[in-house]
């Protein structure tokens, strides 16, 4: 058995290939892809050859948002039958090092993530019409009515979740509480849908893209802010001490964490999203406002609960995805992904 | 100016009289109430004179649900003017005392709260057609399309929401949490209202009622459970270690308390809403599976929220409010209200 | 190779029985018991066949607080050798259910604990003069000047130093709280070393015994209360709402509960650390103050951090030590450490 | 009457003044200052006329921590009487505004707190013989033993008892807990002391200066490095993932800041003691490893934490007092105090 890949060869080559698939064996399904998002960091891969530290040094197929349907099943796996759709959990922790047995594999010392170039050899990614995976990573769809397209929405959302627990760790119940989220791309406009969903009162968006402003506001915004034209606008909520209970920095830019510093309240939890590498930040704010500004990283639990949230259409995820092609037209698909006035979340379809 | 009270003067023994109205002074605010609920607290004082060591030593009138139109203002008042729909806070703090310095409001030393027999003078309440508050009590409705009945419920509604962030203290965000709730009353049936707003993933509601359990369904609960009649169906959550990330217990009935905590998982949260003298509890299963049984207590920055929540219909009310009669007809309606089978929330409704 | 054991074969039924003993294996570590520490649990067992709905079904071989000496070492063990002096982590949790995985290994569905006839077969303890042990299971011991009798506490340890815990996830830090210890038992002398280690700044000690509260002082309680003759010294406590942060109830006595609700202040915790059966709890004032009643069991990491405290004595666990006996007199240890006005922590030696 | 006052004229102008002083008011006490140390702030003003946005505009009096003899007391005070010996809290909030009634009095919106240019006009300090102050401002020590030096230390060491409570809030009991104190003036020596009071399990100081380290040692740090000399030491804490449960960065030195996020544990959390305008942070490590990187300012209800811990030496302070000199020597005393080579904390004596 065949199927395509996208592989990446290094920067600015993706190539399709064809390679071998093999029958599921135990406690294995194979999975024909349906759809699969461009994340932040294919693109990274695809345009820099990785980011910070992290490089791409050995082909790599990419992927790791993705849902398709399932094609067969091996030996001793329960609750999955041929034609069931499933969201495919890209993480697959050790559940043996010390981080895993405190409940953290979010930190496993050998995580093993779909198209990672962390760790050497590179682990390979979903960006392929078929691929046997481990069961316990599908998470079955119940509703016809969802696609596979939202489906594949599961992972970004899964880290929005996340990222909203760690806020939850500091901050306690976040029904009621107000919130700035800047950064509107596919994190962002997921941050707000999660906000929403979890009973936030008040959420501002910002952005320098009025077209990524107007999913954020799709997405469950009270109010969006232009920071490029319109920055003044925020100037109320900076005044005093700050105004938000909770910011969700997902630029990374250091304007924009200047700014979420300032519009927070005394004691309130800023949740740094966005990953960059040196950023210079107030630190007289942090300390005189006693900020928590506090990291997120990826998921646990929360892959199946972004699966369940999107299968009930508790959050609808369809304002963010911007469009799909087929997976030979990959390369297509990365320009147009990289290109913030255009895109929010590029997606590739697979041949079933 | 004369205004009518509905004031208790015993058990059983409620009386509708006339009392004189000063005009407000300053800070103060002349409201002609709308709509008034009766609450637990307001039922037991008439049905048994009071409730464990609170009693009635001196005619009282009733009634902290309150929300009116504003009929004038006193001098050195902003942001209110005559016509004004307001709900009206009930809660009184001295904001001088070690607790309110400390933010916790709802511990005052000598909180003043409206019909309440706790200390004494007794503070007198707000069933009655005008009544002089202060304006900082005032919270003032933007939303034409919700009535005064509505906003009433804006008291109940901040306890629910007081205790869901008492949960949140020790569970952080709420949002993808499972959740039992015991007593399906108004409390309950408000409760599971606040859990849907706050994300909670799945809400099973119980109760000994159908009527209530009817309601607590569309409030928003998942899945209703008569354990008169049914209390098998709760089986499969107490399994094994238990289910519930959550339990908010709302009977304060010794069963209700006890299979709350058998549904509860190891370190689950479960909040006490319900208020009884001593009851019995498994010390083996908190002890065994380190249960978190937490307290709540009224509310302190929760009524504002309570009131813009109702205001935006983010959370909707109104199936909880079984009927309103008028004050001249309060001795009827506490019978009706102290009936479960035949109410939830009665209200009453003033002259104007 | 052939060793004494103390198996206990129904109520009141101890016998110093000889079995086999194995080499040890691959990661495995034969230890020649020094010194085993009598547990409540113990008790119960030989007193009355179990306790609650855990009944000795088999002859089981008691024991779970042990140190000794390690004899020789299996394969595949590093850093251990014969010689070393080890405190014996008596939890083995199968660190593959979902409790494991999620950092709670003391709800583990499967636990394997010394000496503990919860699940059947019944799991064999640590009263015996050889032992062939995991050595994931041996915490090395590095000073001389402590004796292994000491490092035997270091099972009831970890259970304090994990109550602690409990109350720090809602508490935070507690140095600088005010606590409440009540039941002067080998825990609650523990509890008052742990809390006096982690800086509580006022710590009141409550028991029936004198020979407790004693022990108590010098454990580190800066006031001890007999509360059979002196109860009314109390009273200061419970005025207005109370008073201590934090209150760690190790007798599971009605009354004694009671008393550490009503002392403990508004939003106070209280770990109860005692198991009983059904204990009536006053609900009103757990809800009126929002008391945090929060179960505890068992410890995860705390058994290795115990070790280390009573390896360097930065607690002293010595005043609880009441004495021991060989193994061949272990009836006549249990009938003294049945009796608390003569014994807080009896323990048995062993023949190396 | 008349006092002499340490006026700071502008940068490097520091002059001996003589003003009258009052009789005691209402609620009033006059205090003969006995000792008071000069702070990093004072120096700030002293050396360059301000830090940051904070400017010196008018004369203004410094010093902020203070300690001396009551020498008269006002009507309606209770509890003080001339003789008693007092630590004086230079903290004085609203009780009013929003922050104040949420228990957060640090934040208030119109502080007034000894010797600080922050708002104008600048609220005088405490650097002269005699003062009169608020009542409720004096913590009265006990214990004859201890020096009134001592006691002026309660200042900062009120501070650092805050930084631990604001890692506690995110990190729960820190006894037991790993810590890296960066920067070991006289606010990273008072963290190890009350890490050391907390139960901290080790506790790693690092400085460029070695008679910082050696007080940082007697302060009760388990391990000293001097990062100029000696900075590979702190490699194997930085291998893997990190390893420290906890930072207290003292220094808002940008090294000093990323070296520690390089030590933290996965989930540690940081407090940031140290001010500084911007500072470039590794913003992937926070991310990466969600860490919580926490602001802390000031101190509310530690003041009094602070002199009882003094006052019974449960922290024995004396290590960080470098040396006193009487007012008089005021100039030639900041010059010592700027010198990190030779002083730790300086102060003042005055006369009395």
């Amino acid at each position: 058995m065949k199927t395509r890949v996208c592989r990446l060869h290094g920067k600015g080559d993706i190539r399709i290939e064809e390679i071998d698939v093999a029958e599921p064996g135990a406690g294995e399904v194979l999975v024909a892809m349906g759809a699969g998002g461009i994340c932040g960091s294919d693109l990274h891969y695809y345009q820099d050859g990785g980011f910070g530290p992290i490089r791409v040094r050995e082909p790599i197929i990419l992927g790791h948002e993705v849902a398709g349907t399932v094609r067969a099943v091996g030996t001793h796996v329960e609750g999955l039958a041929p034609g069931d759709w499933v969201a495919v959990n890209p993480s697959r922790p050790c559940n043996q090092c010390r981080y895993c047995l405190a409940g953290l594999q979010q930190h496993c010392m050998t995580m093993r993530f779909f198209g990672s170039a962390l760790r050497f050899p590179h682990e390979q990614g979903g960006f392929r019409d078929l691929m046997v995976v481990d069961a316990y990573q599908c998470v079955k769809l119940e509703n016809n009515d969802v696609s596979l397209a939202e489906a594949a929405c599961a992972e970004p959302l899964a880290v929005c979740l996340h990222a909203l627990n760690r806020a939850g760790a500091s901050a306690g119940n976040l029904a009621g509480k107000t919130a700035l989220v800047s950064g509107a791309g596919p994190i962002g406009a997921l941050v707000i849908a999660a906000l929403r969903h979890a009973g936030a009162s008040h959420i501002v968006a910002t952005d320098l893209q009025d077209a990524a402003l107007d999913v954020a506001r799709r997405m469950g915004a009270d109010e969006i802010i232009n920071v490029g034209s319109n920055s003044e606008r925020l100037d109320r909520y900076t005044e005093g001490k700050g105004t938000f209970d909770l910011a969700f920095e997902c630029s990374a830019a250091a304007p924009a964490v200047r700014t979420a510093i300032a519009a927070i309240r005394p004691q309130g939890t800023l949740v740094e999203v966005g990953v960059a590498g040196d950023v210079a930040v107030p630190l007289n704010l942090i300390v005189g406002k006693e900020i928590s500004f506090v990291g997120t990283h990826r998921f646990v639990g929360e892959y199946a609960q972004a699966v369940k949230l999107i299968d009930q259409r508790r959050i609808d995820v369809r304002p963010i995805i911007t469009g799909a092609v087929d997976l030979a037209e990959a390369p297509a698909a990365f320009e147009v992904a990289g290109d913030r006035s255009r895109a929010i979340k590029m997606q590739l379809t697979f041949a079933s």
